[in-house]
């Protein structure tokens, strides 16, 4: 039995209490509305909403709301940006992120000095670095993009900059380590539902979603080796989600570096044949089943791999544990978007839909299928769909902070044009934030269309 | 007198030979007007085109000519089209791009292995390189901006690139060679006209303009010695050019790379000093000059700084010779806007408003500008913007092209919609092109609002 018990139950208390406060949201409101127009609705309104989310609504909502109603599509809003706001600055102090420097050397030792992995951006895969595969985010650089359909060029840019700083500062390793950056795509499908809950952007359909996951790792190690000479070259790895169970299938590569579809072990088959054994045999037999995929795989992709089937036996147990068969929420349940760059602490499955974008132009795609998903979730129910515009900076680098700002309006500006038709009518509110990534500060809230218009819209 | 009167006469022949060709265009159509309800019109009108412009109409706009009108918009779009397509692909085998071997190795004897120049966006200023400092466009990265405000994240990409490349290939030279990366801004302003012909991005003031490309110049510098460690640093360089003459000032840097904006000199004063010197004598002068202003300049950059005053001297001189005073179109005068990746081969002054960018959502301020002088200059005369959407790509770089192409229709779908009341009374007119920058091949059309329906729109 390789699961791990004790990570799991502090990682299942981390992720209950986090739900649980977005779950809050609902239930409270509904009390609240039912009370708007009884005397001593304010006082009354406020001593629930703190019971029960533990911080008071803007009172300037309650004071109108014998005028006309509560407006609670905004309140709504607000409250689910504000239960981010308190969760992400959690997250910098008492999240669990794992053993940042214990990964970075086990890659290196693996032949690996970088691990850049682009999980679909749907919400059922935002857990895939923390909970499905139990790595620290702290060591991994994670992008996602509807249908994992990562863009080319952003990764070559990152390869760029990690072999300058390998020859610049020696860090994470000499440029002359025989080490190379690994390049992650994470597809997904439903075990259960698979023609309906897979991937949209791939009409749901298993093969395709591993295929364009495949070309698009192939189109980046064309773009490295014939782009940059003197053999510069990366590695690959392809990762089929099921997002049912958090079982993973995992794509082995031969010693070349080469993919074949077909060639893949199952993690859940491993879960079920290790269960009985002790760790020893069971690592063996995850070797084993390895090199019988593919008997040429490189040594120590081979001890990545059985380490990624290894972590994720215990994620497999976790939502059995949990939550019986496969999850109860095996749609998506997102709730709300986030667009921008930055995110690190969204590691909580069906939290947020990201959108990792530095334009609405380029990013429509992505956005248009959030929009979708967050139509079909709470705009039909009448809520607004909640996006929270981000942007990380350097804090150490002048003008960086300036320039986030600047994104963040720019591009808030573009969404409320883009989708102005739900944005009019109040179904879309927005709010922008920036971070010092460098620091473990909180983040700044600069503008929230949640907040009443006299006092926020600055 | 340091002038070099055969370069002059040579580049004399290429800037009118061009500019003529986009200047026959109005005149050639106001004659295909005149006689568009005569009979045997589509023949006439075609030898009239051929005899002028050098190429035929597009058969299907005269042969429905006598149903309505002539859609001269669309033609006159078209023609400007073809004469650019025409002139770029000439560019690549006849164009004076002067000698980018012999300027590399100077620039590297001279302290600097990089020369980034980021001009304004102004077409006034389209032609700094190759005609005011004389220098190769090959040997040379030009990205142009209104104001000069360049986007100091795109410069660092382009650090880092350049950097790796020494460490990887020794190309230009070793990373351990003493040479920086070299930044220069070009800001501008009118003589005849300071407080209208200036810098229409800083309200036509000189002060200002010099001050903002200043500041941005020392963010980028901050945001390399801040954003990367082992005392990484860049040199910086800041010029100013007088639109009606092509004169420059240049504000020497001492040796610690700092820039005092009241320290320049100025290449007119000493065109002047120059004049009935021999060369030996002048170059002394302008060395002297440099050093009076700037006692404490490196030696490198004052053999730079005393190049492109010299180079400048032959380029005052090619005015006077050609314009007399001052050019006749001190003012505004482009031909069509260019957005986008490209445009190496513009090369001349007053042809091309320039606007690089990725996304419009990014370039909206400056294509804003870019539309607000084509309103004054063709739109208020019922004549179209002409726009040049283009992305270069790398072609031995697989899917680039495909990418580029994905790029120019995105950018074009997005400036029909920002400026779509433009677009829809045909007053807006866009051609996508794309080229592969590692070979000598011509522009691909691959898109152009100007043609018919029927044949265009594809």
């Amino acid at each position: 039995m390789l699961s791990r018990a004790d990570e799991n139950t502090y990682l299942g208390h981390y992720e209950r209490k986090i739900k649980q406060s977005f779950d809050d949201i609902v239930p409270t409101l509904k009390r609240i509305s039912a009370i708007q127009h009884e005397p001593d609705f304010e006082g009354h309104a406020q001593k629930i909403a703190r019971d029960s989310l533990g911080f008071p609504m803007p009172e300037d909502v309650l004071k109108n709301a014998w005028v006309d109603q509560l407006d609670m599509r905004r309140l709504f809003a607000w409250c689910v940006f504000q239960v981010y706001v308190r969760f992400c600055d959690d997250f910098y102090s008492t999240a669990p992120t794992g053993a940042a420097e214990e990964l970075a050397g086990f890659l290196q030792s693996c032949g690996f000095h970088s691990l850049d992995i682009s999980p679909c951006a749907d919400g059922r895969l935002a857990h895939v670095v923390r909970y499905v595969l139990r790595l620290s985010p702290r060591a991994v650089r994670r992008k996602s993009y509807a249908g994992a359909l990562f863009d080319v060029e952003d990764s070559v840019q990152k390869w760029v900059q990690t072999e300058l700083r390998r020859y610049r500062e020696g860090k994470p390793n000499a440029a002359d380590s025989a080490t190379r950056y690994l390049k992650v795509v994470v597809y997904h499908f439903s075990s259960s539902d698979p023609e309906h809950q897979g991937c949209a952007a791939h009409g749901s359909n298993t093969e395709k979603a591993a295929q364009a996951g495949l070309e698009k790792l192939v189109s980046f190690r064309e773009a490295i080796e014939n782009g940059f000479c003197c053999g510069a070259s990366i590695d690959l790895l392809l990762i089929g989600l099921d997002t049912d169970t958090d079982a993973i299938r995992i794509h082995v590569p031969n010693a070349a570096g080469e993919i074949v579809l077909e060639r893949f072990i199952e993690s859940a088959e491993l879960y079920s044949k290790t269960f009985d054994m002790g760790r020893d045999q069971a690592l063996k037999t995850i070797d084993t089943a390895i090199r019988v995929v593919e008997p040429d795989v490189a040594d120590g992709m081979c001890r990545l791999v059985a380490k990624l089937i290894e972590n994720n036996i215990s994620q497999i147990d976790y939502v059995k544990e949990n939550y019986g068969k496969t999850y109860p929420d095996i749609g998506h349940a997102e709730r709300f978007v986030g667009a921008g760059i930055g995110f690190e602490d969204i590691q909580i499955r069906n939290l947020m839909y990201f959108s990792y974008l530095d334009t609405v132009e380029e990013g429509a795609a992505d956005l248009d299928v959030g929009i979708k998903i967050f139509t079909g979730l709470n705009v039909k129910h009448g809520l607004p769909v909640p996006v929270v515009v981000r942007f990380d900076y350097h804090g150490h680098i002048p003008g960086g902070q300036q320039r986030a700002a600047q994104r963040c309006e720019r591009v808030a500006n573009a969404l409320a044009q883009r989708y102005s038709s739900l944005y009019e009518k109040g179904l879309l509110h927005i709010m922008q934030v920036v971070r010092d990534c460098d620091s473990n500060e909180s983040l700044q809230v600069l503008m929230c269309t949640a907040e009443q218009d006299e006092a926020g819209g600055h």
